[in-house]
């Protein structure tokens, strides 16, 4: 098997080197590809240094099967067809093509037959919050249709990538030794702060994040009907999101249920036992591979709601996991590379 | 007017003193009380220095006017009969007599005229999470009444009190030092971590502090079948709480309508400005007295819903400027001291 990576030198592109490894990913030949600034760094994968390519408008993707690319929308929509016209299915982290008809969305424990539907050799990866939201409601949904969702975020700096986490750790040091703190990944010092604004805002007053996280659940859980109500925070955590979740079921749903259908769900680990000051948080969840769930409750507003609480590495489940994922689901389910 | 502070030394305390001053509040003598640790230290209010004497089961309230009390709810209980037997009115900032039947919640803004009514000489102060929010539903709720409120908090340090707020400054200072984080007043490091559990577990899963949130509510608004659904966290940030709230109505409002009515809200600041990057963070709010609000928006999963984030400072409009503010109603609407 012929593996790229696009976007080598980012957060997630390096978690793709990770990941591939300690997934046992069968790779016979590793390509690495980025910017003109990165190309010619030189990456360890399995033992061998592999130098990064500058991506460009050539033949370098002939014979790669699977390119996971991660450097941005505008790069994926320029060279979408680069990467793809000689076969290469391209798993694309980006939102460049997210909410494509032609284009499937997947999260393999939700909707991993999608991946088989692929007219342009392009499957999304959703954004970060998304995918760990709708591992968490998949198996509610299974027994008892969500009608409506209201999730409040707790997102980590490693969203912003990598210079991003660099910067919050910089301000605290900076902030120690008496200087202003140096922004500039963010809109304004992050550092004992909270901001509620990731990505653009729209014109409903919503941002790009959170609508991601309205549009994106549609898509992938195959219900135009659900509505995501979100609002999107910025704290300074390394690198794990945290989700604050009411959802409203068809009907009533028992706490006892809710955590026997969540121990069930792919994917997900329920830690949930207050009594013990048992539950998921950042700190501890930084680098894990499945999504944790916990603070399984009623929702005391309403006999069909629930309340519970996710939390998810951003950048692996949220990001290079979940793509590597959906080429295991591919492989496992007959794909032939 | 003769005036004590109970809990002199502590976060809450110490503003007392500040907001006491800065609010010109009517004082012809000031007593400071506290625990046998903190008896004899000395304070400035007003170019004089006040001793902190210890508080004993005695006469010391005699000829007291008000006494404010922020000490923890087992001190308050134990003193409410030595404080208020002379005539004294305790404005009490702990728990202990919230929710007591013959004892006003009183938010200002929302339920003055409650203050009144004080069979014990008791006024509660409500608790930081509900007095943000609260001020922030009133306006909403007096032109088209909350059925349902779904709310996630930012919480920040100081509601754990001062040496909270230390412990959080030296984690960073010690993770800088490659040394292991102190953990003291949290259940986990707060440091680069978010902490879903904020007071203790009760039996349905909800902690303490969230169950207050869908107590107090009820009580100050005067609106039994309103209830609240709260999920608390405890964040990184030092005096700052932040909420994302989501409210359900009898009937649609508009964005614009529920601008107005938060910009004519008693308390209330709107700083609602996305393509500004205009919204209320909790490090720019931390030493205001107003609640702000921003990131009004409509529920996008029901026709009758908003969402918006709520800002205030946990120890001024959270607990010592609330305090003062039910003493400065009363004597604007007429109450003797």
């Amino acid at each position: 098997m012929k593996v790229a990576i696009v976007g080598a030198s980012g957060a997630v592109g390096q978690e793709f080197l990770r990941v591939l490894d300690e997934q046992n990913f069968p790779i016979d030949e590793l390509l690495l590809f980025g910017s003109k600034r990165s190309a010619g760094r030189s990456y360890k994968f399995r033992g061998q240094d592999i130098t990064v390519k500058e991506l460009c408008h050539n033949d370098d993707f002939k014979g790669v099967d699977i390119a996971f690319t991660s450097a941005g929308a505008s790069t994926s929509k320029e060279f979408a067809s680069t990467i793809t016209k000689h076969g290469a299915i391209m798993i694309d982290n980006s939102s460049a093509f997210r909410m494509d008809e032609d284009v499937p969305l997947v999260v393999p424990e939700v909707n991993g037959d999608d991946a088989f539907n692929t007219p342009r050799n392009i499957i999304a990866n959703p954004n970060c919050t998304t995918i760990q939201m709708v591992v968490a409601l998949k198996p509610i949904n299974d027994i008892n249709p969500i009608k409506r969702v209201r999730v409040s975020t707790y997102q980590a700096a490693s969203g912003a990538g990598a210079a991003a986490m660099d910067e919050l750790v910089n301000q605290y040091a900076e902030l120690q030794r008496g200087d202003k703190p140096t922004i500039e990944k963010f809109a304004y010092q992050l550092a004992y702060n909270v901001i509620p604004h990731v990505d653009v805002f729209m014109d409903n007053g919503y941002t790009k994040e959170e609508m991601k996280m309205y549009n994106e659940t549609k898509k992938i859980m195959h219900a135009p009907d659900l509505d995501v109500s979100a609002t999107c925070v910025r704290v300074p955590v390394m690198r794990a999101h945290s989700e604050a979740i009411w959802v409203e079921l068809e009907r009533p749903m028992t706490v006892a249920e809710a955590r026997t259908a969540f121990e069930n769900g792919e994917g997900l680990v329920v830690i949930d036992d207050p009594a013990n000051k048992k539950y998921p948080m950042p700190l501890d969840i930084a680098d894990k591979d499945p999504v944790y769930v916990g603070r399984i409750r009623q929702d005391l507003t309403h006999p069909c709601g629930l309340s519970f609480w996710v939390v998810g590495d951003q950048i692996k489940k949220g990001a290079a996991l979940n793509a590597v994922q959906i080429a295991q689901y591919m492989i496992k389910h007959g794909k032939k590379f």
